[in-house]
């Protein structure tokens, strides 16, 4: 043993609480927690700036366990530290429904987790969020944000191809204060990791611009001298810490079968026997656990000294510091998207709705600082940059526009490390179709409920000769189908203002903005005060008449179902049109608004160039759906929405058709 | 110039046909083939091994231009070689509406585009796919497969995170005979790599085990020899080519200006000085032309030779490995199903859908050889392994079974590249959660229609305890989305056996197997000869009367469907059940099966444990659904099931409050 006693005992405590939690749940991952038992209790009991008695306080440290499958190392930690959300009743109730001690870790479960992890790779990004979020608020706060960001990462983490996108990405900004352990065991589930990989680990991230370090993982004051050392450098560190998974297991310690079920009741006997453990299950001997205590005691005081910096500060600047920790926008925010929407009534520009999301951001950037924007690589196309995003780079961290590389995963895992962090907004754009290089992440900005928005562009067949590779068709529907996700696609420049206003006031939902290439008139043709995007869907035109037709449609295609509406009038046929710029919000609505607009004209007609997927909802089975039944081709604008029949000319045959 | 006055009127011939095609369409990507177009006449004059009037002979060299952007410098080296597939009418019909040569390569559209790229870093992973079919075909059939992998691969299929899980699978796997270019042009759209990257990508591969050199990329004596070095290696090589985008324009090379987007007129005929080209647009000089033409007579001879090989077979190895290139199943295939079909009539036994799909893929492995199996590091899990299926490794390609490490994205695009490949049918598994991790690659099965078959275990809340990190919800309907893809849900072990025989007849459709961890039940009690998953519902219990209710549902909540079924006939009301196994398969029937599936009882029910996005169309508007209305939890299985009413019990009271 290279511990000494003491040193083992609170690493012990943490091994058997976990080991005990997932034996009574007959379920979990005992391998981890046992195996990084001793790399927690050096970053818990000597490093790590937090304090277990208000776990929010802006300036902590942040420790994010991105191998969410070791959840009880997290939870165990945090009960031994007096984290208040979690009891040693919460701790016998693990993975059970209703717990706060999930499965896996689960951000607003448990106050203190800082983000949901389990998905592999998702937190070592999400870390490189916080650490570039610290940064960011450090350029514009000083030394009131000034700390560490800390990971702990396994094998499977670093697998993952979001993790190099996160690492390049950090060696690139030159993030010095985020260290990451690697909880180096050689094992994954289907046994050593040298079936699968070969990689130098070390060297990679050295070729990524990081400072690497290599430790024994059982050894404390080894690792202690690390995290000494990482911490003089200009650049993020990995810190190598060979483990041995399921320590102290006599038979299953370094193999896969200490990975992911309970040792079992014989084996969790051994285990005490075998590390000198005496206790019963969930009791921590009372000198342990007031070592452990003791040291979140000593943590707390890097706190009680901010607060009397904040306090400090002069009040008006700590009333904006405290309104951006809350996450409130300015109080004028409202009247700013009036007044340009007042603009807009007056000029009625005919742009792509991308460009009209510039001239919304315009706005935005000029009244709410914490916007921080970027993109993955497409700037020009996605419209993401306006006059007041400097460029955030490795030497200055007092821009607001970050050029994320061709990585768009990690992109989307960093924005959800910002809008964890607090104080920042984050948006970004891509191309639509590339949601899916993104998508693991944008759930998890959706299952935590934060604010992520995404701007995606180049929406449908719209974008034109790049083609089926680069066209989404199936995108909405499935974006549509993540939970707590606003899908907005506005149908002009006024719908996309207020689809922007939308966004930024959805503080626990992500947004997706679904915005054209190709030009678009403006169809609200007068100042209207409400939101109505709003309502999801609503009334854009009457019929002139108890109407026959009732056309819905969303983005370009409301032009398409304008022209589509006056042309059946001008025949004598009474049609509506009703715009559909977000789903999920009209799901929001009373029934008695739904059932209203749907309203009971005999012919339904939903159009976009998209599959038809969710249009059920509002023409029903028996609803002609104009749009897309396959993937598209690459060709002109014009050629492509003729070829697939996405036509003013192609709804009126089909509602002539229908009556 | 460091290349001789041929070498450069070879390379030339390249940049202007893609120059003016670009200028014509008034689209497209200039700078990639402007750049690489010396890398390219090196390797089609000098080393592939192909023949342009029969492209698509097995042992032919692969190429991937994983930059699918620069798609003219494939559609020019394949003119210039003589491709018959690409006209000079079709070099000027670019990006048109119809045309072979589309905005990016589409396999299909041209005979000897190896796969669809443009969705960066797909076309890496697909080659090491690739250059791994052509390691376990050589391990099967000796010198008859034995031939080099290229790629072509951009900044940006480098920065992309599924190409670390690519290159970091092959150098675990010592794919020797795979050699990469890097058209390192230190650009990106944004502008200098160095915004957003300072990554050292030799060290990189290095640590991942590869073999790299650096040459300059406009040198082509130094471009042919590193890849004669490259040849020597035991390790895969990565070709650094440092390049000029848009070599020869005088204002915009070198920067971002020449990448996507026309030059411009006055540019063009400036580049035209500047490179010494006086031929009018889309004229190659006769005797550049010829060199290129005999270039490709030159390279043919390899085919030549190849197919007296083919022919000194013995007449029963050479029919079976033409059957195998005709991606054709064994003759017995459908009566091997049959069989295990009736002992499964006999046994009945109660298994959850993923241990029915091992059991299934025992008798398929046994019958056809040519399937290929793996797991993302959830072997135990998917329960992809079967008896016949000993490891692949690198000292040894003649097992049938990959260990793709815990990289779902890469394992996906590898698939792809096997299934290109030819004589395999690549399947294996992950999580269904975690097919979000591999949806870009699995959406190009889709599009380029080829059979890769995604096991895809732990389909719902029923995981139970990992909670809703890893449930999912909204994935049934977001992979039902994607045009081309069979999504099969299967009930029981019958019906899991009919999906996995209707996924191995499906030649140009890829599928996903949806699968439970649970057991079930088996449903089907009686042998049937015709295998009722084909039509993608149908009636698996009648109603004892004229049915009141209709109940509808897939995979494990089919058992739910019957035991509600039996309790409403208990109580009088006649009620049926339709087994759901594939949505798809269903859009293909004729419509009157379709409406009299649906039926008209006045209630109609539908459950999955999902969201309910697509199931409209089966229960109309108004019909009731039974499932997922939010993200899932953490709990054991029977608990979530109740807490989400997802029971008989609210079954049967839905269809009562509904009468």
């Amino acid at each position: 043993m290279k511990n000494n006693d003491k040193q083992n005992q609170m690493a012990n405590a943490i091994r058997f609480l976990s080991i005990d939690a997932i034996e009574k749940a007959n379920s979990g991952h005992p391998g981890l927690p046992m195996g990084a038992a001793d790399i927690a209790t050096v970053l818990y009991t000597k490093f790590l700036a937090h304090d277990p008695k208000k776990p929010n306080w802006p300036n902590r440290d942040r420790f994010v366990l991105s191998a969410g499958h070791g959840s009880m190392l997290l939870y165990s930690v945090m009960y031994l530290s007096g984290y208040e959300d979690v009891t040693i009743d919460e701790i016998k109730n693990f993975r059970q429904l209703g717990a706060k001690t999930a499965g896996h870790p689960e951000y607003r479960h448990i106050n203190g987790i800082e983000t949901t992890t389990g998905p592999l790779g998702q937190g070592i990004a999400n870390a490189v969020g916080m650490a570039l979020g610290e940064r960011i608020m450090n350029a514009r706060w000083g030394d009131l944000i000034d700390h560490y960001t800390y990971v702990l990462a396994g094998d499977g983490c670093l697998m993952e191809g979001i993790s190099q996108e996160a690492i390049a990405f950090a060696g690139h900004m030159k993030l010095n204060k985020l260290i990451v352990f690697w909880d180096n065991n050689q094992i994954s589930i289907d046994g050593a990791i040298t079936i699968s990989d070969n990689t130098d680990q070390c060297a990679r991230f050295e070729a990524c611009q990081w400072n690497t370090i290599k430790v024994d993982g059982h050894d404390q004051d080894a690792i202690a001298k690390a995290i000494e050392k990482a911490k003089t450098s200009d650049k993020p560190t990995l810190i190598s810490c060979r483990t041995t998974i399921g320590f102290g297991s006599p038979h299953k310690a370094g193999t896969n079968k200490a990975h992911g079920s309970p040792l079992g009741k014989e084996e969790v006997a051994e285990t005490r026997k075998s590390l000198g453990w005496e206790s019963e299950p969930f009791v921590i001997p009372a000198e342990i656990l007031d070592n452990w205590r003791l040291a979140g005691l000593n943590a707390a005081k890097k706190r009680q000294e901010w607060d009397k910096k904040l306090e400090a500060l002069d009040p008006q600047k700590r009333a904006e510091f405290e309104r951006l920790m809350r996450g409130d926008l300015p109080g004028n925010f409202d009247s700013v998207i009036n007044d340009y929407k007042k603009k807009l009534a007056a000029d009625q520009p005919k742009v792509a709705t991308r460009v009209a999301s510039q001239m919304a951001l315009e706005v935005i950037n000029g009244a709410v600082d914490e916007t921080i924007g970027g993109s993955a690589d497409l700037t020009g196309s996605n419209n993401t940059k306006t006059s007041q995003t400097n460029d955030i780079t490795p030497e200055d961290f007092s821009g607001r526009y970050i050029h994320y590389g061709i990585r768009e995963h990690a992109m989307a895992a960093i924005m959800n490390g910002l809008s964890l962090y607090g104080g920042i907004i984050p948006y970004s754009g891509t191309f639509l179709c590339f949601s899916d290089y993104a998508r693991p992440a944008m759930r998890l900005s959706s299952l935590m409920g934060i604010r992520v928005i995404y701007v995606m562009t180049h929406d449908s067949i719209g974008l034109g000769e790049d083609g089926p590779t680069h066209q989404p068709v199936e995108h909405l529907a499935s974006l549509r189908a993540i939970p707590n996700h606003l899908v907005f696609r506005p149908a002009d420049v006024v719908e996309t203002a207020e689809c922007w206003q939308l966004a930024l006031k959805s503080k626990t939902t992500p947004s997706t903005l679904a915005l054209t290439r190709q030009g678009l008139p403006t169809l609200r043709k007068n100042y209207d005060e409400d939101n109505l995007c709003a309502l999801g869907a609503y009334e854009l035109m009457t019929a002139s008449d108890e109407a026959k037709v009732t056309i819905f449609a969303s983005g370009s295609e409301v032009e398409i179902a304008v022209k589509a509406r006056n042309e059946l009038e001008n025949k004598g046929i009474p049609t509506r049109v009703v715009s559909v710029p977000c789903f999920e919000l009209f799901e929001h609505q009373v029934e008695s608004y739904q059932t209203a607009l749907i309203g009971t004209a005999p012919v339904k007609i939903a159009i976009e160039a998209a599959i038809r997927q969710g249009w059920d909802r509002f023409i029903g089975r028996d609803g002609v759906f104009i749009g897309m039944h396959s993937f598209g081709a690459s060709g002109p604008i014009d050629a492509l929405y003729k070829h697939f029949g996405i036509t003013p000319e192609a709804v009126v045959a089909a509602a002539e058709a229908k009556l």
